[in-house]
């Protein structure tokens, strides 16, 4: 039985003890481990940190043994801090087993109601009133197919390549930020997951823990493809060292956003304020509240160079080793036939799953609008699309209309929810709802999808045909 | 009064008792009766079955004496299994006199609380996110009227012929596999309401009674018209026994379905776990729970032979003993064209009732879409709709725009929740609604329907008019 | 203090007792002027008539003391009946005072709430889903302005002429069943409101009350102008009577109904039950159940003539006394056309406020596709229209696209709920509104409205421009 | 401790007691400052006022002191009046923190539930159905952007000219009556927000404080633009004086409302009677209940010139002292080209926030009628458009499409609620979400923005594109 006086007792880097639910821990030798940095525990230090604990983990953590989080008994009942967050701890409920997980949505449902409010408020978060994400997913329920019957399709073939890399499946894990939010082993169970599946992972700069850790908790670079996912740093040589350690830690090709050198208005991110900074293990990025908000994307986001335009990429190739690069975030036909001018190896059509900015397309309409304006660009470069994916009927639209792949984001954060499995079990529910609708389709294989296998009447007239307005002809007039 | 002591020792074929409810049956005689196959039963040989016997049949049907199903009296109180779902029990609700039944959606109102949650989760269940199925009432209801006034139609006949046999009413009561799970008569009550009210009845390849006891509940071959929906097995000789046996009962033609050699992924059905397996008198399949889910459909479809290909029409024909036939599962224009090639008799465009692929196109659009890119198709065969019938006035539209009838599946599914007098009710019903509908649109008999009588603007452009996609030319390239 | 044997004694047409709610009354002298005849009383003389009274009359009724509705006093406490609907009187509640109401929808959702569940069953219902019924309302919503400004227009005036008959409003209160049954002076009631705020008001065949009393209660044939509608009986002598006897009793023009020769299958109708039988004082039609069910709107409709069509015409011309001749119902333009070649002087375009048949079209869409086909009809008679008219924004956009008039009904029907008051206040509203509208658009008097004030963009594609289906040509061929 | 009656005998105007929420005032010095005049106050002294007062102030109003207004203690508690209205006091909230809100909508929601009912009627209402108000926000959201990445944005300027004045941000505080009602404060504390963060501020004809005060609470006339908001009053002398007031105050222009010469039927407002007259200190428009109710806006009105029309414009213009004139409510491309014509300098596409007349076009839809009809217009005038505008993303929508700057109004009311401190809250969080904006868009300063930023196919179709009905040519014709 310890006294908080005890507690205070501890309270350096070389001898730290904190007090989490009632329990006393001495966390001297977990401090250059955590995801979090050491700062983040430190600020805590001789005290009790259970409110900042249970804000950003997951509330099943503490019952995992944590090397070098020593438990050391129980703090006096009457020392007991009063000011815990009990309806936090109320609401967040134990999550069902993970066999009873059937699609991406349960995953989402579940997530919902088992991780913190911050977690949740950070990952399903979009820009202002939410109507880009929305829109993401409606475009795809609104595109029909037109299958083709009495097709012998026994045996069906989900593999492909993207850039040249054998996959698994035709798509992609999507880079996202902070992976550790949810659970602890972040990008390292992704990384491990996605490697069972066969599928490809990319690492986000603001990844929870360093490349190497997380391409090492897969099969290992020789065995798995990894890309990396890059926000240019304002100190350039930042991104230097971290392109130059990516390529030796094996990663296979350089996906470049360009939709988010700040981040959006997520106004249920803005709203909650968190009690602890987050910090990241690649780019060093640490978040904090400010007086616009709790914006974690936000805050994250101070350090990308909005400098950044077309003259760089002969500067990022430079840097880069010789890996492909890819450009996430393209949103019009023009800036896609600019890509393919200025030489890279892809575009993600991308309006960063509705997170940057409201109203801006979903990538569907991009993908039409280019064959729309400039259909040769699909003769040039492999062009990719992201944001509203949940079905395998929705991945396999996005390739019947020439996409080679897909992006897929928010459903594998859910997933991560039950670690490494929980990227599995998805990864094999997608695969398995992918080779339904090519079977229903009459497809055996993924070189066999062509356009004539899907109706995009619902939305055709939504998508411009020239690079202009059809018929706003107004130009800057001089004032009176 | 019986003790479990006493139930156990009458476990085998040849003496089996069970328990249900507290009451103690010898069921050893019905055993070769039951619709699921007598080793559902034997399953629980001298054991308590209450929770099984509740998870599939009607609550009512322990009150209708069962030859063979001998009641010997009840179990002492003391010896009460514990374990009974007495949460199912209450929700089962009584059904309402089926006087006070006005329309199809009553039945289906009254289905969802009075059948078994099985039941109900595999007859209501379809793919997916429901978009096909609800599209596809949508379809109808999106089309309008242009009725003319002022004629003559003091009587009106709604008489006309399928595949050139007669028929009271221009649908017939499409397949829907296992019937005994709403009502123990399952298809003989189907096969006596339709002989009685004189509309055509379909037998599915999963009918839960043998064909011949389905034809003999009704008026007999000679007076009544009966067709076999056919899944093929992959044991062909099954389904060469199928058809010789359907031929010799005196059936009159084939709908090979088209769009279900899997089934889709119904994730209502596959949510809900079965408790005994299921097992159809014609194709012999049991379904019963796998890793997947519990999902019936797609279990029952495991014997379905996915090598199934345009060349094998010659076959079925070859084995059909001269019956004509018919493809249903038609979604395209193109495939219907090819049905016209291949010689076959008829077409039924469908989504499987939404079951199949989500986002398949309603059967409406398909029905336009030929009319736009091969109408010559209507001169060749005859084309019938189904999916999200549920009004006379849905009837009247489809045969304005060229269908020769239409299917109606779910409804009578749940009008037999009533056996053979709900199915007569419904008809009734439909019957009615469709006399008013034509003496609405100044209509006498259904020669006259034409399709400048409705208005399909709302969808039209819905509807594409090429066998390609319009403007998308992708075709699969090289990669990097 | 009366017993119920007391009341037995006096079961005769001569010595007429019944009991409501507790009280004896002698109704013998009230026989002869019972709005619903004298039989439906007869059936509960010498007995309790409350559940048939309360299902059909308001409950301020009674507070009313009406001719020859004598009280005697009441009966026995012990005597009571248990059977009485208290459920019924609990739900009625009382109406808010007449200046609290602001618009239509006031009136609405008070009868909603304040008259018998048969009452507004029989009054709100329409055909099966209800789609027409809406979409009636919603084309209107979906028609814009294009207000003009900077017009002066202090003064507006609303008066204009319908068939060459002064009104002061452009629309007319279309006729509607039975206005006894929310109010018992019902059609006399109308009458006498309309008088008061020179509006035209058209008689139903199957009004409450005598043409002679209605034409009466009002200003007198020679102040105030009535309409007669239309349902030819099958029995024709009956149709020359009524015709004679509303030319003798001053009425100005026929509107025949030739949308609802049967009345729709309106469900809320069919299911409510009662007890009572209803007759009407003009047609002598008497509804009651039968075995589909208790729709009165479908019982009142029997007697009509199904043989109605075309040829007709030329008879009603000769037996109406050279009245001009209206057809109401017409719903598409080539029956407009025909209209004209028959030499009607007015149409009505109307799909019976979507009673009659659903996804019928809405008025709206009828009126526009005259423009697009059979413009000319416009110079030959006069077009009005009705259905989902509520607002005077909706009077305005009927006449900017040609209408002469509209007709108003169940508005009507739910103010009348406050007797000859409401009648008037409802009118007052309209014309107030109106009144805004027009000024809010730039005009002063209806000479000056045009189809340029008005943008159809919304509904435009969903009106068809030829007599035909746009693409499908599909004609009826011989059978397999 | 006070009796009501020492209350009674302080009833004149040279001696005047009220008591509110039991507590006595003496108001005598207060008269001649009241925002909503002495006769206002006069009606109950030496009464209680409590009713009057909370039907119009904002709760917290008599926790601020206000000179003249002296507290002389408490009513005695038997002589409390019972008549208070407690529902009221009970729904009033308190407001949360200014730095939690972080929208617009969030100032919306917390005007709802913290504001008397009278002023949320007031200011939330529309005219009848709210069909205008809800399409005017949904007409912004159907836009969709079409966003340029790879730009070097870390720079953006938000400042523009409007009618060659200085602003930080392409917008102005359109004008809005009786700021007060919110904030005793009224337009002087928006005079004060808007002048810290420099944006122009409309003041209205029916501005609860005097010109001369609004213009002084901010930067004064020289450091600071407004502009005035005229209704021409019947009695033409008032308007003279009012623009010569103006001029002298140093107002910058005059925006002449076209729109709404008469209120349009505003139902919310005319449903909540009120107790207590409010009085402009400019126009010095009364308003009270009368028959049609208590609608406010209807009241206000009541002194404009509905004979205002085109040639009145060169009156104006003689009797404003040279400054420019801006019509405000145009809602045709037909309308635009007569401004043209007649001179003004601007002209503001607005249907007065959906208040006026229901079905009125958005005005969005009117920007783009004039660039299918009328482009030219874009050379002549300056043009501005209101309605709906909430987001930053919806001001650069309007700016895109040709807009020189927009106005918002119902926000800043909101806003208001904060005082002046809100109104600069309200604008910062405005000026970040239009920087984002122009940031993710890839644009720095507003003379960079261009048609092909959006993406307005949802609309198109919806938008006139001449001056008459595109197929109705229906033309008055001579009765029958």
């Amino acid at each position: 039985m310890y006294t908080l006086k005890d507690v205070a007792a501890h309270a350096s880097p070389k001898d730290c003890w904190i007090t989490i639910k009632g329990t006393v821990y001495d966390v001297t030798e977990f401090l250059p481990q955590h995801p979090g940095g050491a700062e983040t525990i430190l600020s805590y230090a001789g005290a009790d940190a259970t409110g900042a604990y249970e804000s950003i983990h997951p509330p099943s953590l503490l019952e995992t043994p944590q090397p070098g989080f020593k438990l050391l008994g129980p703090l006096s009942p009457s020392e007991l801090p009063t000011s815990r967050n009990l309806d936090l701890e109320v609401k967040r409920q134990p999550k069902p087993p993970l066999d009873t997980v059937i699609n991406a949505f349960d995953f989402e449902a579940i997530a919902e109601r088992t991780v913190t409010p911050k977690t949740w408020a950070f990952y399903s978060s979009a820009a202002t009133d939410l109507l880009s994400m929305k829109l993401n997913k409606k475009a795809f329920d609104q595109v029909l197919f037109r299958p083709r019957v009495m097709r012998n399709n026994k045996f069906v073939d989900t593999r492909t390549k993207i850039l040249g890399f054998d996959t698994g499946l035709p798509f992609f894990i999507a880079p996202t930020a902070m992976q550790g939010m949810i659970n602890l082993d972040g990008e390292k169970a992704v990384a491990k997951g996605a490697g069972d599946e066969n599928v490809i992972h990319i690492i986000s700069t603001n990844s929870s823990h360093p490349i190497s850790d997380v391409v090492s908790s897969g099969k290992g670079a020789d065995q798995q493809t990894h890309f990396l996912q890059l926000y240019v740093n304002t100190d350039r040589q930042k991104t230097v060292q971290l392109l130059a350690n990516a390529k030796a830690c094996g990663l296979k090709a350089v996906f470049v956003t360009v939709d988010a050198h700040l981040a959006g208005k997520r106004e249920a991110d803005e709203r909650l304020k968190v009690d602890v900074p987050v910090k990241s293990a690649v780019s060093g990025a640490v978040s904090h509240n400010d007086k616009k908000g709790g914006g974690m994307g936000r805050l994250m986001a101070l350090y990308v160079d909005r400098t950044l335009n077309w003259e760089d990429i002969r500067w990022i190739k430079s840097v880069a080793g010789g890996l492909p690069i890819v450009l996430k975030g393209i949103q019009t036909a023009v800036d896609a036939k600019l890509a393919v001018e200025y030489g890279v190896q892809g575009i993600v059509l991308s309006n960063h799953g509705g997170r940057s900015l409201d109203t801006s397309p979903p990538a569907l309409y991009t993908l039409l609008e280019i064959h729309k304006i400039y259909p040769e660009v699909f003769n040039s470069l492999e062009v990719y699309i992201d944001g509203g994916i949940r079905r395998g009927t929705d991945i396999f639209k996005a390739l019947c209309l020439g996409a080679t792949a897909v992006g897929i984001g928010r459903p594998y954060l859910y997933a991560l929810n039950y670690g490494a499995e929980g990227i599995a079990h998805l990864t094999q529910i997608l695969k398995d709802e992918l080779e339904t609708t090519m079977r229903m389709c009459g497809v055996t294989d993924l070189s066999q999808v062509h356009p004539g296998l899907v109706n995009t009447r619902k939305i055709d007239a939504l998508v411009e045909d020239g690079v202009g307005h059809p018929y706003v002809k107004w130009r800057p007039k001089s004032k009176i």
